[in-house]
């Protein structure tokens, strides 16, 4: 992505850093040169998991884009963005129930199926809701991707059924009830650069849905060739040739659609679409000597962009990494570009050659579209995930808030220590009015917030985060509130939005604000003294 | 940990798979354990890197443990965990303005300064602030704790200020205007197993305390010796000797506290005290062979549990992994475990040693008190951060929450797609009586929530999310929209929790429930016609 520096500057005065910058006009380019290198009759499916920021994924569906999806946030976040859901396959070696009853309320193109036993599953769900559970069975060939670092096919994985037995059962699959089955499924490797990979890949599967369908006299109407597509990170790697890749593609794929007009062929990709797009923007925070290296310490690292700092990798080669604010051709030093974890190996690149850096110094690692926040460790030390901006047309959108450190803390439980130590019996017992208005407000805030039975109300009960209070419902609950106990009436001067937290400090307002007889309040106390709340 | 069937069958029912389990009184017999191995002139510092869980830093709290923060919400969690300002330090090569700010104003005991600019920087603000920062200095040494698979001192690593130069320089840093030297931290190495190892990194440290002490007569009150206690992973692993480190470390702290008696010794202790207590529990959704592997599929991988999974290891050695259910000593088999990514390696244990296994069955993986959740990249997929159980007394209690679907959905922002694509003015115009209600709108929501200028309010805003609309200002704003905007009243029968979502669902309601002369809303619009929202 080319950025200007003022675009650059505004980005980090308006959002700080770290922030990932995502440029329109690269993950268009980057959709086109592959939407360009495919015969019409090929659909593009984008692979959320790569990137699911719901910006980007509606900028694809502006292109033409449809979804491949691995969870039921990412179905979500794909039916928001806009894509129906004749445009959507669920996929995964392992589903939720909720995601395959969601996909099937929704009604997706197709639901992946990546073991015999999901398939019975399916079959007896879709038969609960008086469906048809539209399936395409996940193929592990007897075949790999020359080319691909990780052959995902022809070795053991947790992925789809052996070749040798999903053809030998293919009968019985079509035979289970509620299940149509609409084709097939092969996903063989990963970061493929190589275009004649690409065609040896997709004709074995092509082959692989013609002998299928002829030995079975089928009538299927999806084969999905994975994807796999590459881009290039690394000094010693070529891009994808496009054009080779257009040359051996449009005769293979024009020819089967020609034998089958009815079978809509998927491409799957993800890391060839948003990962030229993105650069993840950070701050040099301060320059050291250290043991004859020369550390530039930045705001963001490993729990930033795992895959830069070359999480899982055994050997570890750099991203590139640029001055984003533009160099001026001086001479270059050598540094290693560290972020703000404690652990030794938290880099971004290592003997990264740029002109001399200064504190404040603004930093691009590029070719960061593809696994960056969400295939990171963003609560590593609770930092937080990073701001996620797009720039379009000289405009910069924010497409994810950076998370604050006062929504991490309060991402945790507040259960009281007393509890945790199981000493509640030991400790002084609560002020018995107290524990009465806890248990009435209880019995108000079930009947207003509809709650059933089997949710539990405590005195720590979160009004907003636990029992769903919204600003709808908290007046009506102050309105049932000043009904049903006697002697209490809001006064707006005193009550303040800390007193809506749980249960236990409304009631501790309610308490201090309301005018009842000592006598009546001693009576009410006897009935609720043994029970605890 | 040692958990019931009961228990463990309970968990999975009232809070789901995957979920980490920790075991209150494995956490306390660790913190014991250690604590039992020093000196009572020294004191352990809880590392919340390793687990900042609300929940377990009370109860580190309740035993007698300190905090070492590394992170603005580290430290917001430590506080609210009731942790003393004075029992937290603040450490990280990288720390945020705001980070140094909100340490001296709550006033902890020491700021761990990790490079020379670092230092410059807090004597800036702390003038700024009117105080005294107290300091230690991170200083790495010409010494490096054998016995350690990580070498963090004397090294290159982006920790803390050369020796060399930190002793030659310590003049300089006393010298600093509103900085107050407390004393010195070291940090060498992580999962030391050797006892010996301990002590000859802590020596090394008092050492160099004195020698500082002498060079420039000084009176710290401080020494770090960091920690890096490690606990048995692997089979070919031995546990700590605490027996033999009390022997070593009895002697030398002691003498150490008669030399320097107003000096608190510090030992940081993170993997020791959480480590063992926890254990992430999985459900095996699938088995299935595939090219002479069986593989049981579970519902928590790599996004869960990156540590398990080996990330960023060169060797995948195994977590040990049990049935959780018990098992009835039946013969073994061989198993791979594998989680739900789309990624070969997702796998939890390889060739791992099971009675057999059936769809259902619940697996523990062990000792993952310590770098669980927050080391992992637990929006991969999007599946989202798994549940945290604290387990006491045979009760269960949520420490956090599993984050949901649409709470992951829903933290992307919702930019219009004309916006992204910079086709705004191609767009129909929004209705022109919409403009004028949401420019009124965000008039009267800037005095009704106090926004200063600088918060720009547009008709995408999220009223609770960006502009912090509660449950009170929620009523005063409806207040203030009956009073101001002609011809509107709230009808609670058609207000929805929707229509306060951003500032134009808001303004679409108030604009479909408004009795306005139609003469004298056309000519409200014109004024606006041109501005845009």
């Amino acid at each position: 992505m080319k950025l200007s520096k003022d675009l650059v500057l505004q980005a980090k005065a308006t959002f700080g850093t770290p922030t990932y910058l995502y440029d329109e006009a690269v993950l268009r380019s980057s959709f086109n040169e592959l939407r360009d290198a495919l015969p019409e009759c090929v659909d593009i499916f984008y692979a959320l998991k790569v990137n699911p920021n719901l910006s980007l994924v509606k900028l694809i569906r502006s292109y033409g884009g449809n979804a491949e999806v691995c969870s039921l946030a990412e179905l979500e976040i794909a039916l928001k963005a806009g894509v129906a859901p004749q445009d959507i396959i669920l996929l995964g070696p392992y589903k939720k129930p909720e995601e395959h009853r969601r996909a099937l309320e929704v009604g997706v193109f197709a639901i992946v199926v990546e073991s015999e036993s999901e398939l019975r599953k399916l079959s007896v769900l879709a038969g609960e809701l008086g469906c048809d559970a539209p399936v395409a069975i996940r193929i592990n060939p007897n075949f790999s991707a020359a080319g691909s670092p990780w052959k995902m096919g022809g070795r053991p994985t947790h992925f789809g059924i052996e070749e040798d037995t999903a053809v030998a059962n293919f009968g019985h699959y079509l035979a289970l009830p509620n299940i149509r089955i609409k084709g097939i499924h092969v996903y063989n490797g990963t970061k493929i650069l190589d275009a004649q990979s690409v065609y040896d890949n997709a004709e074995y599967i092509l082959e692989l849905y013609r002998s299928l369908n002829r030995r079975y006299n089928l009538d299927l109407r999806m084969v999905d060739v994975g994807g796999g597509l590459g881009i290039k990170y690394y000094e010693n790697e070529k891009e994808l040739d496009t054009a080779r890749l257009k040359q051996l593609l449009a005769p293979l794929f024009n020819a089967f659609h020609h034998e089958f007009p009815r079978t809509r062929i998927i491409l799957e990709s993800g890391r060839f679409v948003a990962g030229k797009c993105g650069s993840l923007l950070v701050t040099v925070d301060n320059i050291k000597e250290n043991h004859g290296k020369t550390f530039a310490v930045t705001d963001g690292g490993t729990n930033c962009h795992g895959a830069a700092a070359g999480s899982g990798q055994v050997l570890k080669r750099n991203f590139r990494i640029v001055k984003a604010t533009g160099d001026n051709g001086g001479p270059l030093r050598e540094y290693h570009i560290s972020g703000p974890l404690c652990s030794p190996d938290d880099l971004l690149g290592r003997d990264v050659q740029l002109e001399a850096l200064h504190e404040g110094d603004l930093l691009a690692v590029t070719a960061s579209g593809a696994y960056g926040p969400t295939a990171s460790p963003t609560l590593f030390h609770s930092h937080g995930h990073p701001a996620e901006v797009v720039v379009s047309h000289n405009r910069l959108f924010l497409a994810r808030a950076r998370q604050s450190a006062v929504e991490i803390r309060d991402s945790h439980a507040d259960v009281a220590l007393d509890e945790l130590l199981g000493t509640v019996s030991k400790v002084m017992p609560m002020p018995i009015a107290q524990a009465a208005t806890q248990r009435q407000l209880a019995d108000i805030l079930r009947v207003v917030l509809n709650l059933p039975e089997h949710v539990a109300i405590s005195a720590d009960s979160h009004l907003r985060d636990e029992l769903g209070l919204d600003s709808l419902t908290s007046m009506e609950l102050l309105v049932s509130l000043e009904d049903d106990i006697e002697g209490f009436f809001v006064n707006p001067d005193t009550i303040t939005p800390g007193h809506f937290k749980t249960v236990a400090s409304l009631a501790g307002y309610i308490d201090a604000h309301r005018q009842v007889p000592t006598g009546r309040r001693a009576v009410e106390a006897i009935e609720v003294h043994h029970e605890g709340v």
